[in-house]
């Protein structure tokens, strides 16, 4: 069997078919114009996936189901999306939409969600019982994996491991709350502390540059500029911290590192792994790996295709 | 069939046997006297645990296991309870030395998670498919129950909630790590909030008392004391910073609080589900309900025995 799997972002939308053991077969996508309202982005993902079935030369019986990451959750007891800020939405009936174009099971998840399960079938933690998949992007996405399945709670409101409070009454959050770890931990605020640093270092070549980045302050730190080494201390330090938080509570085999910032790849892991171990409650004990995530850009339809299987 | 469960704590040991049900059919203890060292001890739990029986008049062929909660944990590699800080262990063989006694399986796990296991069984979670319990003593301990059962993670380090940093770069931990949850929702935590909030506040009847206990701010913030009330009211908010956390995370059914602190009752729980509401990040969703534990000291007794089941 096949199954479609649908990426819902605030820019595009991608759909995809993928095959039992997590393979792409076939990959379409298009602008999403939120200014279009909701019915009309959802008939367009279910079209996209109409798309992609074709694209990949698989026949209509063939495909189980059709599955959709959204950046928002859906309530399990009505079906619906409550709410997906970046979209604007609010209660919308996604899998009622969809079924009007295609008459397939829908399941709709939390993008987060999504790339954790993406990673656990077919990526750095293919195999794993347990493991918690981070996004360090905008914001710091999370997911939840235990014994094998992506773990989402008894109400579906968890695995919002961003806005888990690792400095209370610090930074102020979208969330309302201070301190919510997304807040230290996400390209933002490495952006955020770069800039700090850079202005207690006027000679720091962070001055010099049109616009800071996460990768312009990760490139400087690599130079070895004292500025930038300064900022990504401090933002691997909370890296390590919501670290040893998801190890202390539930103790998984894995972390996978994905979004942006993780395209540093070891030059991010290297110092938190060291000040992970300096943090870890029991430390004659094994504990969690911390290793990049290797699905990249796919995981989102990878993973949205395989919460049909 | 009936099950042993043994209590270790660094006072006293407690042994009794418990029911299919989780009810306890005898119980007995004595001095743990920590200073003659691991071995004599543990003999005399596992005598302790000859005399439970007897005690319940149960014949040995109807007592199906050994169950015992240790302030430490256990490593699954070996079986051995690498340490226990304030019983003074390391790398000793619970299991093998209770066996030279008694011819029964035996089981080892730490107290909150035994506790954690009672409260699912017997207390105020039974029936939860997933919780998480609180004990607000001396420290903060934690259990986490996923799919019904005691979750303590992949290399068994998991559900320790007190070590959750929540105040990164705050007051100093004994696990030697700044900030942790313990440091701020513990009853040791409420005292220092107390004398601090008594110096400010000359007037205070907190500064007329011979000894700060954690009932003494309590009963002080229940009389309408300004001090008391103000330590109480920072207690409360940090308690339901690390809630939040929780529910973030893992979105239990319940969470479940125990411990000294939780003597206070709904005067604590009332303001912490209050605050709990404004910090909720889906707050149009159902989240976990806060409850009392309801077993008190015999958690202890009937989670370890229920280890075996």
């Amino acid at each position: 069997m096949y199954y479609v799997g649908i990426d819902v972002g605030g820019t595009n939308l991608k759909a995809g078919v993928v095959d039992e053991q997590g393979r792409i077969i076939s990959k379409v996508d298009c602008p999403t114009q939120v200014e279009r309202g909701h019915e009309a982005v959802v008939e367009n993902m279910a079209k996209l996936a109409l798309q992609a079935i074709e694209k990949a030369g698989v026949p209509m019986d063939e495909v189980k189901s059709i599955g959709v990451g959204i950046p928002g959750i859906q309530d399990p007891r009505t079906g619906r999306v409550p709410f997906c800020t970046n979209l604007g939405w609010h209660d919308v009936p996604v899998v009622e939409l969809i079924q009007k174009v295609i008459d397939k099971p829908v399941y709709v998840d939390n993008d987060a969600t999504v790339a954790t399960l993406a990673e656990n079938v077919a990526g750095v933690s293919a195999g794993a019982k347990s493991s918690v998949f981070l996004t360090l992007g905008t914001g710091v996405g999370g997911g939840v994996v235990i014994g094998g399945k992506v773990y989402s709670g008894a109400n579906g409101v968890g695995s919002e491991l961003g806005h888990m409070i690792t400095v209370a009454g610090g930074e102020l959050c979208t969330c309302g709350n201070r301190g919510c770890w997304e807040r230290y931990a996400s390209a933002t605020a490495l952006i955020r502390m770069g800039k700090e640093a850079a202005e207690k270092h006027p000679e720091s070549i962070l001055n010099g540059v049109e616009k800071i980045t996460a990768r312009v302050v990760i490139d400087a730190a690599r130079k070895g500029d004292a500025a930038a080494l300064e900022a990504f201390d401090q933002y691997t330090e909370h890296l390590a911290v919501g670290m040893v938080n998801i190890i202390n509570f539930i103790d998984p085999e894995i972390i996978a590192v994905g979004g942006g910032v993780s395209g540093a790849g070891e030059f991010l892991l290297k110092p938190v792994r060291e000040k992970l171990a300096k943090k870890i409650f029991y430390k004659a004990m094994p504990y969690a790996r911390v290793e990049l995530a290797t699905l990249g850009n796919d995981a989102g339809i990878i993973g949205a295709a395989m919460l049909g299987k």
